[in-house]
């Protein structure tokens, strides 16, 4: 197992649970066939996963089953999880980067719970306040990485340094050929604009850029983040969680209004079955699942959070994801990017 | 004239004007031939205008022009437009609802002077400390009034409750028939979520849904601003801001991508064929220029912002904004709903 990427998941979080994180974990295996390079620890009830696990004989012998009884409830409060949820399967497979020295967790339970128990057990980053929630999101050349998404509603300047030099961290670990760009989110472009956070942070990264860690691209509009000319884009968890579930909607509205047209008459019934794969690529290069997973960073390791509702092809994404950021060495690149933050700092009080 | 709606329209401001503002209120005219309801006046240069508006036979007579030798330059910065600006087309349309007598002014030069010379001529409404810019966007029933889109970066909760009252004003102003809706765009739907702002904000609309003058429906996420349940969507000028353009982002970067699938290969040039009939439906529904033109409310008069870059038919639907919002008594509504407020504080005094 030594030298293998060690992988934990939270089996029973999120709908349809364990079938679709077995199945997810299944459907990983078969894009990923080199077993020597990675092993998983599942968490969970073990009667029920070894019910399911048989049916996926590519994933035999290449994990270890460690038995929680208790689940977090996906309704419960933060508060109400930390007093219950100790011992569960969610709190085994975070605690598992301490007690099985894992490289990442996984799971697909409560949002909030999961951030609130990482940041118990994990502990933030020296230099750190504020741990963020990172996501994917598709643009016209490849993929951004957009936080925060909702961890923090309200930012100051420094947390939007960290979040800059954390998520670049991450895209570099996602897209190693790649360059990160960063860009803030602001509501025009000059300078002059914007909040006193924002401008601050903005003459911060100016002088960052030169570590490169990144490239800055200054501010950036709602309508650019998926011109693919920035990568990283930051904002505070407020702003961000807005734009990405309006982003979400807009998508869902448009699909369903294309929907409606297509079903209109005649003639575009006949059209309907001529733009079937014309379509079908085109939802394909949109499918949501691709991009499952949002990253906490901050933490002492890397948590991911698989959508709850998401299906086993999704739940693979987000396993995936794992994967990767941790074959990537997010945690070392992060601790580089913001040893420059520390130099910057320590430069400034000289 | 009396008894008609008076339209008063900067013809210089924007792209490719005075030939497509011209051409806007023609296309206008035609749509709305009663002309014993409507009279235009219209500021700018005299023979500019006559030598253009020739060609449009059905405007004749129902127009005054006021030669205005100043146009305000698109990339004027507001201060130097106002020292400037005085006796420009856009200053002497908005001043003209005092000088005239007019209704409502409309403009498609550059939205920052706009703002600020409207501000300086018209002033605030009495107990309204920030005017807000409202806009219109498609929702899956009919349309939203979003405000504010970007005149104020910060907000309080008095500002967002102003908002609520006068953009359920607006809403019942265009459309009569329909209740307004407010919800306050938030990062969840539980009344502890949000900023102190907001949850202040929510608890004096709660009281407020006794007048009438909106339903309240609490708070709403950025993917369901186009489900149609709510249609006056609350925001600060920053989140709103973001929200508008990323929407308008993610529209572009999707019909992109359709049309990158519909052109991949032989089916798919056939299948194009075939969806011509139902794609020009599909963006017909979605058209931006059907509802373009931002209205700044809290001021003593309506002024109505067309966007610089529209064509003629994109304007056209501005003028129609502009009378609807003085048919349907925009201001009278205000006044009306402002009231409430007024006697919910002196209650809250007693």
């Amino acid at each position: 197992m030594d030298g293998k990427i060690k992988i934990s998941i939270d089996v029973m979080g999120g709908e349809n649970s364990p079938e679709k994180t077995i199945e997810g974990i299944s459907l990983f295996v078969k894009r990923y066939q080199n077993k020597d390079d990675y092993f998983f620890y599942l968490f969970g009830d073990v009667d029920q996963i070894n019910k399911k696990i048989k049916k996926f004989s590519n994933l035999k012998s290449n994990y270890k089953i460690i038995d929680t009884k208790i689940v977090v409830a996906d309704d419960l409060s933060a508060l109400s999880a930390i007093k219950k949820g100790k011992n569960s399967s969610m709190w085994e497979c975070i605690n598992s980067q301490i007690s099985y020295n894992s490289d990442v967790s996984l799971s697909a339970g409560n949002t909030g719970v999961l951030l609130v128990m990482s940041k118990m057990i994990l502990k933030t980053l020296e230099g750190i306040d504020k741990p963020a929630l990172a996501g994917l999101w598709p643009n016209n050349k490849n993929m951004n990485v957009v936080l925060d998404l909702g961890a923090n509603v309200e930012c100051n300047d420094k947390n939007l340094v960290d979040f800059s030099e954390m998520g670049s961290a991450l895209y570099k670990s996602i897209f190693p050929n790649d360059e990160p760009k960063v860009a803030l989110l602001n509501i025009g472009l000059e300078e002059i604009k914007g909040t006193e956070t924002l401008k601050n942070a903005y003459s911060k990264l100016k002088i960052l850029d030169q570590y490169g860690d990144f490239k800055f691209n200054g501010y950036i509009e709602g309508n650019h983040i998926t011109d693919g000319n920035s990568n990283v884009i930051v904002t505070d968890g407020f702003t961000g969680n807005v734009a990405l579930k309006t982003a979400e909607g807009t998508a869902n509205f448009l699909t369903k209004t294309l929907k409606d047209s297509l079903l209109g008459g005649f003639l575009s019934k006949i059209s309907l079955i001529f733009s079937y794969f014309s379509l079908k690529k085109f939802k394909s290069k949109l499918d949501p699942r691709k991009y499952n997973g949002a990253i906490f960073l901050g933490l002492r390791g890397p948590v991911v959070k698989s959508h709850g509702s998401i299906d086993s092809m999704g739940f693979s994404h987000s396993v995936e994801l794992c994967y990767k950021i941790a074959k990537g060495k997010l945690m070392d690149k992060i601790k580089n990017n913001l040893g420059h933050l520390e130099k910057l700092n320590s430069d400034e009080k000289k």
